[in-house]
């Protein structure tokens, strides 16, 4: 039978969609250079069965499954492959329990992560991952990409909060893995191999995350450096004395120049680039003043403050960067690569030199203290020449961050976007033994064909 | 041909041991119940190619392949199998390289937990994981069994640290997983299904770790609890306020008088148990008083200080437990079981109960802070009856931490000693996924068979 009547044999009538319109809506991210497939239709479960049964339909009409969160990725691992089914689980989001104790949450995948924040608040806990994307994107798209942002230089990425899911594999069988206690050392972990595995072994439907205590509130510096390598420098020495900033960015003249176009924020746009620090903790504020000295001694203008609403408007600055680049009425493309930190002021200067070699707009902005960097494309798709020069400029930035140590793909995923490079980052050995696990747990190739290896 | 000759064709001869003794030196681990089988012939090699070589003359021969670090596990997990090659990586413990902007170290497996943490700490920096073996364990076998420690409430286990592997798989081939940056997210996450995976998917030659920076000195408390549902319900209110202990051990009344008989240290033997912690960081005088006035909420009597000689000196205490049982001249072995925090008491109590109807000496010792305890078999080993019903009692406490919700292998691991309970723990889906990724990788079943799954 065709897929739609296999479905409908198994689900709710609201549960499928196969309006074309719809479908086409549920089916790309905001990877802007991939073309999704076309998907024979989407389905919206409403619990663990209903994956099951949407699964078990797709292996009856040997249909490929497509899982997607919020559809925030950027990427195109949520992208649609023609004639699949589209398994949107926002109908999932349920928080199912918050043990404070223990410090955990059970949660559905398609929660959102801010309202898992707003949920474990009020106990004094917090989920610490706060991608970009975090007041939209959903936890079960953040732990099949392993999502990142700000706090990770201090807290960690995704994968450090996940210590058990339930998972139905392609064979539709329902899978629990992970653990309730805060240790456990039995049997392989198959938790964290999920992490990350961007629907290409199975379709989470619960997630067990850890949390901590409620961060004090931060004390904050910014620092505007006349050059790149004085920046480089002395975020080196930062960690080698021993501080955990929990927030490091970076804007970069172009990125600062383009916030004080659209909001007046009065930033000193002659700068080679702006390094907002916080730190939280009972010695914050001596490790933000100390912090502040480094910078000072190499050279950078230097403000801080303990007060965080103050430190709040100073980061202000870094989350107006791409509210100011939208504002272009353009497509924007994040690139998303990472190097050792003491090769980030090499990575920032070479990102400049690409961008004016390729003659393409790349304001950057990114994680300084992980030396993870977003140079963003601003690009007109009409004008295809435009395109061409961006698309060499993207497989410039990934060349460098490879040539410096780095990887492809820090904290967005691979996706469709960058499959063509991950052999430049693995070798043949590991993508070999990553295609022969995804073989045993999905022999068809059924979940999410095409995407991330 | 024969495995010996297969290995001398490939391999220096001071690599290749077949004396009777020494082979059998090399046979077994601390698992006093289980019975190694009998290797063929040791192998010490001293590189990544002599671990190669090693793992082809072995296919040629087809013979089986079990990987050792320092012999400290607890679990059978590195006992020999009959015919096997012992594989003992002793002689790879070069610590490679220090990374000190990027906190990380790269290290050979054999590469003493000890030393690491010596050789980190002249650059500020720390590696926390501390089995209590960490004097003697070494960095391959403490990956191999995901080992834990008196300051994982705090720090995470040995997993948490892990962001980079060598391996050499059963084919001989060499694999390099993970990453040289602070985030990756190319591809999916072999490194983190090596950790814990007792040398059942290859032979890991090299292991890149994450460092934090040094601790500061940790205030210290020692509560002595009157009952043991007061302990349950103070670690619990302690979590619940927000705390952060660095170590937060127990240790039962059994256990008290064992150390004070032997050592004369001035134990409240009375106490139901002694609940030790210690916090570290800036705020730690603040967070220890609190803690301290909590246990003193519950009938403990509380004594705290900010002078770390006198905290060494209250954990002594804790650290005295194994020394003093080793006095008796019997043979011990220590249970590992991990449940929920606040089931913690109701642990403490069964296992009380189970040492009473089982007639057994069970001193209990544990990270309370993670709801991992530690009771210690006391064993006359040629007394058969009291090895019969250590064995009952042994598989009591596993139900009874089944049955609060608990694991059966908190930080030990399985190897052949908790196999048959595996089951229990793990449903049929999770263990069928867990045997095809090993077939994945694996298929002839040459590396350790027989073991953690």
């Amino acid at each position: 039978m065709p897929i739609l009547d296999e479905l409908r044999e198994r689900l709710p009538d609201d549960c499928i969609q196969d309006d074309v319109d719809v479908v086409a809506t549920y089916s790309q991210d905001r990877a802007i250079f991939e073309r999704p497939g076309t998907a024979a239709v989407l389905v919206m479960p409403r619990s663990t069965a209903e994956v099951v049964a949407t699964v078990e339909a797709a292996a009856a009409a040997d249909a490929p499954v497509v899982a997607r969160g919020a559809g925030s990725g950027l990427t195109g691992a949520a992208n649609a492959v023609d004639g699949c089914v589209i398994l949107s689980l926002h109908r999932m989001d349920e928080i199912v329990a918050i043990d404070t104790t223990n410090r955990m949450a059970r949660v559905q995948p398609g929660v959102i992560n801010a309202d898992l924040k707003a949920a474990v608040a009020p106990h004094g806990l917090a989920y610490p991952p706060d991608p970009a994307s975090f007041e939209m994107s959903s936890i079960g798209g953040n732990v099949a990409t392993n999502a990142g942002g700000l706090c990770c230089v201090k807290y960690g990425v995704t994968r450090d909060f996940v210590i058990g899911l339930e998972v139905v594999l392609a064979s539709g069988e329902v899978m629990r893995t992970g653990r309730h206690t805060l240790k456990s050392t039995t049997g392989l972990d198959l938790t964290g191999l999920f992490v990350g595995s961007e629907g290409v072994l199975g379709i989470i439907t619960e997630v067990t995350v850890k949390l901590v205590p409620t961060p004090a509130a931060p004390s904050t510096m910014v620092a505007s450096f006349d050059d790149l390598p004085s920046v480089g420098t002395a975020i080196a020495e930062v960690f080698a004395a021993g501080h955990e900033p929990s927030v490091m960015e970076v804007i970069d003249r172009e990125s600062l120049r383009h916030v004080e176009a659209a909001f007046r924020m009065g930033l000193d746009t002659d700068a080679a680039c702006l390094l907002v620090v916080q730190a939280d903790g009972d010695g914050a504020t001596d490790a933000i003043t100390a912090m502040a000295d480094t910078c000072t001694r190499h050279g950078a203008e230097v403000h801080h403050t303990d007060d965080p609403a103050e430190g709040d408007l100073l980061l202000e600055a870094r989350r107006k960067v791409w509210p100011a680049l939208e504002r272009l009425g353009k497509h924007l493309l994040p690139e998303d690569v990472a190097v050792p930190r003491q090769r980030l002021a090499e990575l920032l200067g070479g990102i400049e030199d690409i961008a004016r070699v390729h003659d393409v707009a790349m304001p950057t902005i990114g994680h300084a203290g992980d030396g993870n960097l977003h140079p963003v494309f601003v690009l007109d798709p009409d004008d295809s020449d435009e395109v061409a020069r961006a698309k060499d400029a993207f497989e410039a930035v990934i060349e460098l961050s490879l040539s410096l140590g780095g990887t492809i793909a820090a904290e967005h995923g691979v996706g469709t976007l960058k499959r063509a490079f991950i052999h430049r980052e693995l070798d043949q050995v590991q993508l070999a033994t990553q295609r022969a696990v995804r073989h045993a747990l999905d022999p068809d190739g059924r979940l999410n064909p095409g995407k991330a290896l």
